[in-house]
């Protein structure tokens, strides 16, 4: 129902994620279309409506039969038959009710949509939809990316980098490390994501949610509503109005937002690794690919910019989701327009983790121009194990005096540990030094702190819940 | 080219404003589509070219010959070659380009895109589509919105109605008047709207703004740049670096942005004066419509909370513009994909202040219930023209008796005009009064103040503004 | 330390919390000063540079004495002293260092601040004053707050409302369930807000947060950490740069804007039950107050409307807080000042919250004008359970014949009620009803759902919740 | 009245700007206070009653003697008593009014505040308060900044530099033109924030903005307004409700914050050259300044960091602005307190621009490195022009040919211009072309474009600019 049949299509479209992103990948756009088009948002509704005829039949209020009218018609409904349904009674549920009480017999009819009110349609299939994409689309997507993070971050666990502080030459770490600290954050995110999307919550209680309607034919409204959206995967809103809170879907958009941020870190830092003068990584190139149309020895991160700015674009949409929290009386339908564009956030953050996953798992480390950085930086690095080392071996001021051999060392193009050993009141405190503490002063490339183990033991750890949540997934039944 | 000819297509897509609006409204996508789809990018980037070759053959560089194949051959470029082709070379200039220069004879070949920079086109392209879209399509729509603003404030300039702050009766007002005050913010939104779009700006100085590659051909690189830029009615940027000076779309789009706000204004005014309660307003309702799922009853504004709910999807989209004032030297790229949603916005103030437009056309306005409600306050306005005239006349405190006295009214359900000129010591300070200030103390409705010719003077001052717009943009020459 | 001594000297402030709440409030001022103020910033600072001093003597590389003195020093730091210094080296840690310094002994001095770096130390210091503000200021006005809700809630739980979707009369209900329905959702975010500042993190991870200081020193350097951190009750960010990952502030930062987005829609909610015409609810107004200065009659919610200001001020700080997910390698510095601003969103929604909980518990509840509007729409109420009822009684098309008599009651002015008995093939489909279902009909008063049931046990379950809160920060010992 | 009397009050306070800032910068401070601090508002409120008393007077209302003794009331009256005040009767502008009224005599009093509403007077201070700290503390910063970046332009106009666009060495380009590049942005943000600042208006139109009040005493309402904003250099709304409409306040905030965005653009832009691995300008340190706690060595960008925080700090708070045109009816009250908050956007524009001047004022520039780097780009540089005199000369791929070339040149490190001239079919082509062309392939430090003379051009003009606007101002009359 939803298939793109030809992306071109999409370029006659304003949308700019559906003429740049969407319309151009044929098979994200069949993987995504399910839940985040209109026709999977009126897929997701006629669910719920079939939901609701099994559950009136469940209690027994009308036949078995019934309900399987009201699947079967579910099955056949066309979006341009609802379209037109729309366009004569500007309705957008009833539109659909229409179609598929046209659909069954006299005696079922009534039943279709019975108790319910449009937002008791909306929001659970609202919350639906965003559930099953995350889990279906969404999170298959972030754990591709961060398995990349997490094979090239203990790929390059041993390989030295100068940590870098204001942009300025800092201590030592290795690139693995760098890549490890994404990784936690990014397994962080994984989890609120994941946890966000399956608390979101349905409704089933009626115009101004006081079961005023469901009341009528039951005496315990609150379980009929947990019943049928039971069939759904989803649990109920614990105090609804017209609508379920909008905490639910807030958070669960903080969460894409907040991933999103994440996302464009490891862009904008590769993105910077990838600058001139560094050249630590560099983008994977084809051989037609074109750099610059006039400068042909171009290495753009385009991708990585790509990433950046579309971050730029979607973080601020947390803002309308924040205002949407106001809602007059049992609701006002000024967030009616608004929490539809839920939706691109969440493929905005589907694309542009697509794109880095993909550009991470190519991008070239330049194991040798992150050497010849550190050995531009080596000089003076060892500033801080030496303050330390004296300050703690009772030199008086440790600090004060490294600062000024470091200037001096700076002014003069020399090596900062000769002058050390070159001093004497220095050289007789080090002397008293174990041998790991002068390798240290000696090479700082032995000064990475705990990175190659540390990277390791996360990163295992960081597998061992990537395991756990797509052996999660795989036991989801669709539903 | 970029017809969208079946509207369903839409419903397959995740931009919200594909599916809801632009793909459900043929009409308006027939108009908007030459300018914000991606095929109408290309277009435009078309028309940059041409423009191009056109200022080479005028400066002597090639033949004029050269110059009508590039025009010819822009002419037959179809989206999917070029989308091919970008899917080959991965840049979007750069595609087009070749897909001109297949077109073309060898002798013409070298010209095309001769010392332009991939960003002299998107920049220049980008520059003239949204000011043609300004004027062709968005203006229109704003100045037809106004002309139903002044329509209705002159016809209700006379029509009493309570003004309210804090959601409290306060003083009289008219209608008319209210509606002239939207009216005045929306005359001045649509000039700043205009004079931004006029004021966008090309460039034609290369890949890092500095004329590298024109100066070697030109001695007067910036006149050069000036030829081109006029042969689509574009000035030059200032001083550009790889990219124009983020700031004139940063104008523009708080332009939209900010007439955005006035449009939700209105919108939310409608909204509130809707309410059951006031019922001073309402949408017009077809005999088909249905109100509510649930609730046949009902008489929802449910266009005005459309509006308002696009406001909120749109507003917060201003920092995604702001963020691209910040760009890295000569430019980075993480403005790139971000820019292409100024589109969005473009098009999401059209599509609200179309609707808007359309429902204040048909809005109903009662006359009768807004009579009702001032007369519920009426008891109590008096409050403020007797409180001034008794200060003014020597009295002590006027202030603190007349809020005793309101106090006095409201406890005990009294006029308190009847209680003002029942008290003694006040009624004679009143007695010297003329007829205009006592008519005004003993029936609050000629309370008005200025509103209703001050209404009838600034609404014929903004139809004249409207003449000479409008006949300023019929007299501008398509580009 | 932090004492503001005297309120008016905050009218020479630019803040404008500064100057409009925090110094005109100098209880409040008390209580926050100690986390909020920089003054409050300096002192939590202090604390980790005496908890790190006591790490060191207890794993015996300095001894017991040094970390007495550095204690001893702490509690003698002046304010004054700490910018003297910073104002000559223009380093804002290093200048408490330097004060700390000059107080303890040759021996001690070495070891102030070894290991740490910089953000170790403000990191973690935010992570603890933001954690202690949350315990001891932030949730006890939030539980007031939760109270007061709860408390009207059940005293209206009885209480007839007409419930309203779109402002328009919908449904019944009762003003105790729309406050449950607050009351649930600020349940929600007090629990979001808890567990948020619980789960900030510190560190202790030096330089560019790969221990490479801490290794010189110690086998185990993520316990040395750990055990420090202990001592301020925080627990480590799992792999930092120079500093704690962003997303631990950002949570917290988000848990705060969106309760305030609750806080917002309750005043707002409140906000428009005030106006003139629905008149449901007032702020409590003392004898001296004044409502305008030239209308003494009005009643403004000018409190109801400050708080929702207040949210409009804070709500967009979230793009700050996200922006500063973005930083270069093991960081660059610009998130520095802006870090500092979340101690604004902190204490602004405490000031929005407070003054909410306090006019929430005064406020006026009018009754019989709450009864007023609801025999207003009483007329149209029945159509819902009319249709729904006529539906399943197999009644041909309830929805259509119920909408069309609903026009019928609306321009006749008569009661729906009345003209659904009267039509004898309606009333024939009434009559096998039982007696509660015939009562709604009858008088809708009586189709308040489960609206008072739930209510109460919803607030009972809130009320342990609290209770259950406030135990476990009665047992929190401070730090 | 509102001095700071000394800084270190602010550090027990919670607003940011207030204890980093304002309470560290006296001088600053004492230019500051009279315009944003509270105190400076309370002034800016008594000098438009004022204006009204002698308004009034000169209409022949009230004796002469009337406004003399307002006057000097207002010169008389104390925050500390408006505060207290304001404690008991809760009216901002009321307990204002209340204290001039105490100091006048009986005759005088009822003249006070006579015919406004609050609005009428907060709405005209803050137009008059914004605007002249715009033209007597912010301008005159901005042109200090701009000052700056002009003179160090022209001195570094023929600073070759390497250009850089995605991070990656483009084409040449000097460092005066990339200043002049800031400088010509900033001109334009100058002008814009000067003419939003001259176009606040004012309103002396009563409660719900219909003049209703004032029509009671005069037959031309509209110029006795006028009139009266006259007398504080203001122009009056052209149809306002209870407030000034929304947009000019809206477009001052939106030119701060577009300038801001420049200020943040170049403050980011040295930040990224000051990168160790570029080293191209550096901070200016003292001896005593203190660049890491841990890292002698360091020399940090902390002011352009500062700078680029503090513009991510206040960029998004244009989202209140935008919130604050919604207003409902004739106006509600939640854009109170919102308002306010533009002034902290006001001072933080003021606090960076400051620091961004002083920082560039004694910015290192490292010609020495510039010319370094542009070496290590030289060698691929010419590709450019390379391939454009080929295209021109009629060799058939010029950009082909180029690109392979420059793959070769990169692959065996060596310099493309000699691979070119090696080639015989390329050397034949190239023999054709003039000495300037030449010179350009074979050293492409020539290849700068228009850099020189149009940085030294551009500049001129903009110092005239900066003239007349100094001369402008110099011309005002302070009100």
């Amino acid at each position: 129902m939803a298939a793109v049949t030809h992306p071109y299509q999409a370029s006659a479209m304003i949308g700019v994620l559906d003429h740049r992103y969407y319309g151009r990948d044929p098979a994200a756009a069949a993987r995504i279309a399910p839940y985040l088009s209109e026709d999977g948002f009126f897929q997701a509704m006629l669910k719920v409506e079939v939901a609701l005829a099994e559950g009136l039949a469940a209690r027994g209020l009308c036949e078995r039969s019934v309900a399987d009218e009201v699947r079967a018609a579910a099955a056949q409904v066309q979006p341009a038959e609802v379209h037109a349904e729309q366009e004569r009674i500007r309705h957008p549920v009833m539109s659909l009710v229409n179609c598929l009480k046209r659909r069954v017999c006299d005696t079922a009819r009534p039943f279709v949509h019975l108790t319910a009110t449009t937002n008791d349609i909306v929001c659970s299939a609202d919350a639906y939809r965003y559930r099953e994409f995350t889990r279906h689309v969404l999170l298959p997507c972030l754990i591709e990316l961060q398995s990349t993070l997490l094979r090239r971050a203990v790929e390059e666990r041993d390989t030295l980098q100068i940590g870098r502080t204001h942009g300025q030459y800092a201590e030592p770490i290795t690139f693995g490390w760098s890549l490890a600290h994404f990784a936690s954050r990014l397994g962080r995110a994984i989890r609120q994501v994941h946890a966000a999307a399956e608390d979101l919550r349905g409704k089933m209680a009626g115009a101004v949610g006081a079961y005023n309607a469901s009341s009528l034919f039951f005496d315990d409204p609150l379980s009929f509503e947990r019943e049928v959206l039971a069939r759904l995967g989803l649990k109920p809103s614990p105090l609804p109005t017209q609508i379920v809170e909008a905490e639910y879907l807030v958070d669960y958009t903080h969460a894409l937002v907040s991933a999103f941020g994440i996302v464009a870190n490891i862009a904008d830092d590769m993105r910077n690794l990838h600058r001139s003068e560094l050249g630590e990584v560099e983008e994977h190139f084809t051989a037609d690919h074109v750099g610059s149309s006039t400068m042909p020895h171009k290495r753009n991160p385009s991708r990585f910019e790509a990433v950046k700015s579309l971050w730029k674009v979607f973080m601020p949409r947390m803002a309308t989701v924040y205002m949407d929290q106001v809602s007059e009386h049992q609701r006002d339908l000024t967030n009616f327009e608004s929490t539809f564009f839920v939706a691109e956030v969440a493929a905005g953050l589907y694309f542009a983790a697509d794109l880095l996953g993909k550009t991470m798992a190519t991008m070239v480390v330049r194991r040798d121009l992150m050497r010849r950085n550190f050995d531009d930086a080596a000089g003076a690095i060892v500033a801080e194990p030496a303050q330390l080392l004296l300050s703690v071996s009772g030199h008086r001021d440790g600090h004060e005096t490294v600062r000024r051999l470091s200037r001096q060392a700076l002014a003069e193009g020399r090596n900062l540990a000769d002058l050390l050993f070159a001093d004497p009141t220095i050289a007789e405190r080090l002397r008293g030094l174990d041998e790991r503490r002068l390798a240290i002063l000696r090479d700082p490339s032995h000064y990475t702190g705990i990175c190659s183990p540390r990277t390791a033991e996360l990163c295992a750890e960081l597998e061992r819940d990537l395991a756990r949540l797509k052996s999660t997934l795989a036991d989801t039944q669709p539903h």
